[in-house]
């Protein structure tokens, strides 16, 4: 199969970058230092990847990717890194090691009653979020125990830092947040200490495990807070029509693209804005025309892997491999 | 089955509110005076209470959804309102009346070479996106007759005007946007003058029918704009977090919402942000706890819906049905 059968739109991801990629992350954070969070793929032949690569645990954000995770044989050690309030699909799994984050009594009470036998004390590092204060963690996991469950440890997202630009702030943010995510550690005690992100995988030294996921496909997010990856995902499109006044429009938009990091970008070109099936842009450098398929860069890789049901692996011209993108839903 | 076994999110449906919806429209623009736009709710099952009601020819905005309407037996009359480059996939389409809009020489020739029939001739009415100039739709409806099609008449998207507000100002600018559709109806032929949307519905007087789709679910947005019509969709979520500086998160995000018109709206409370799987807020004069489920509104219908699999239609607590959101996809 070739690139030109494909229908557009289309997730296209280049080979050669996704291994680079892959190698970089397993190289700076080998085997359990790294968690990969698949919430940034979806996509579990893409998970399996990183399984061969070392990274034998992963981290979900709903209980579908659990459960898809699971179904796949890749469920050596799962981590719902989110809050759960009805966990029986969890402990219904028998084909997986399965850890839920907690951050209440309640949220404790629902992972005993749903059959879940570990969990994690998600703790507040600073984010606006979930997380239990960092005082109040040791005695939210001295409930859990009481209630028969094993903790694990603690996990603290530091996301407000994610796209802090420059490295040595960046530094400095993040071992305020790990400061208080250490505290609680000791007073929670376990083995895990799982923060961090793709934003903060190369200065977060302090948790024992990293949850990024972005990094093996890219967005321009990222991008801007010099993540070292090249962005290996964008969406094929076909260029349909074109106006004399100077405008071209594409055959994706909301429908293909998560906007909530704003508009996509596309190299030679100025994208003007998006509508429901259309990107609309000028020329910018570079010569367009109806029919011309051209590559659009997301500006955030989640929510726009999350509206197609398959990506392509391709090498140049040659689709390699067509996955399907089959952690979606909840 | 009841609302509380649903897993959130999860979309839902007022049955009354969606009734209620379809009603006052189909008073407004009986038959095929209305020409329902599926894109915006992409469900067959959705689309088959609109031809009960005597809305039998419908308005398409990808292949994918032209595909599904004709597997549903809703092919009556298929207006696929966009271009496309490859067109041998509707060709293929034994069981639908398909006619797909042109703007160019080049998707004359793709609807020819695809084997589609019929077209309509697609024109600029000011909205910087598809269309051909309206001077020149004559000329582009020449060549499509030399290519052996049938030229149906014309279409036109005055988008830019369905946001303004005040009705007479509306009224003003889509009359204008009119004149130059109604120029290009006369040199092209054919009887179709197809335009409009929710947002014009009430003030296009001069298009023979209207694409309006948003009208039958609605959003913050056309609520907004003044539509006529009831806030029948929901996202129902679950509290899963609570923080004592005052602030809750539900248990949907980016991955459930459409964002590219901004937060969606929780009553009683004031929306912070989004993220993948959460909605961050705080309590604006009503009480909240983890647990509690919650009805989110979405500010943009038609990428919402794109994001979840099915859409379930409600009546109090009891859940009648469960349709597939089953025009995803391309």
């Amino acid at each position: 199969m070739k690139l030109s059968d494909l229908t557009t739109p289309a997730l296209v991801v280049e080979r050669d970058l996704l291994d680079a990629n892959l190698a970089k992350m397993a190289e700076a954070l080998p085997g359990t230092r790294l968690r990969p969070h698949v919430k940034a793929f979806k996509t579990t032949e893409l998970a399996r990847r990183m399984h061969a690569l070392g990274h034998t645990g992963f981290t979900c954000a709903t209980v579908r990717e659990v459960e898809g995770m699971a179904a796949a044989g890749l469920g050596d050690d799962l981590l719902l890194a989110n809050e759960v309030l009805d966990c029986r699909r969890l402990g219904a799994l028998d084909n997986a090691r399965v850890t839920v984050a907690v951050d209440s009594a309640i949220t404790v009470d629902a992972a005993a009653a749903g059959g879940v036998r570990e969990v994690l004390i998600d703790v507040n590092v600073g984010l606006p979020r979930c997380g239990v204060a960092p005082e109040k963690a040791g005695q939210l996991a001295d409930y859990a125990r009481s209630k028969g469950l094993e903790v694990r440890g603690v996990m603290g997202y530091e996301g407000h830092v994610m796209l802090v630009e420059e490295t040595e702030e960046k530094r400095r943010q993040v071992e305020e947040c790990m400061a208080l995510l250490l505290k609680a550690s000791a007073d929670v005690g376990g083995d895990l200490v799982s923060a961090g992100g793709t934003g903060t995988f190369h200065v977060n030294t302090w948790a024992n495990e990293i949850q990024a996921g972005s990094y093996c496909l890219m967005d321009t997010t990222y991008a801007h807070a010099h993540a070292p990856f090249q962005q290996a995902l964008t969406i094929l499109a076909t260029i349909i029509s074109a106006n004399e006044a100077g405008w071209f429009v594409a055959d994706l938009g909301l429908k293909a693209l998560g906007m909530d990091h704003g508009n996509p970008t596309i190299e030679g070109a100025s994208v003007w804005y998006c509508a429901d099936e259309h990107t609309v842009f000028s020329a910018d450098g570079k010569d367009f025309a109806v029919g011309d398929r051209i590559r659009v860069i997301p500006s955030h890789i989640d929510p726009t892997v999350a509206l197609h049901a398959e990506m392509h692996l391709v090498d140049g011209d040659d689709v390699l491999e067509t996955w399907p993108v089959d952690l979606r839903g909840w």
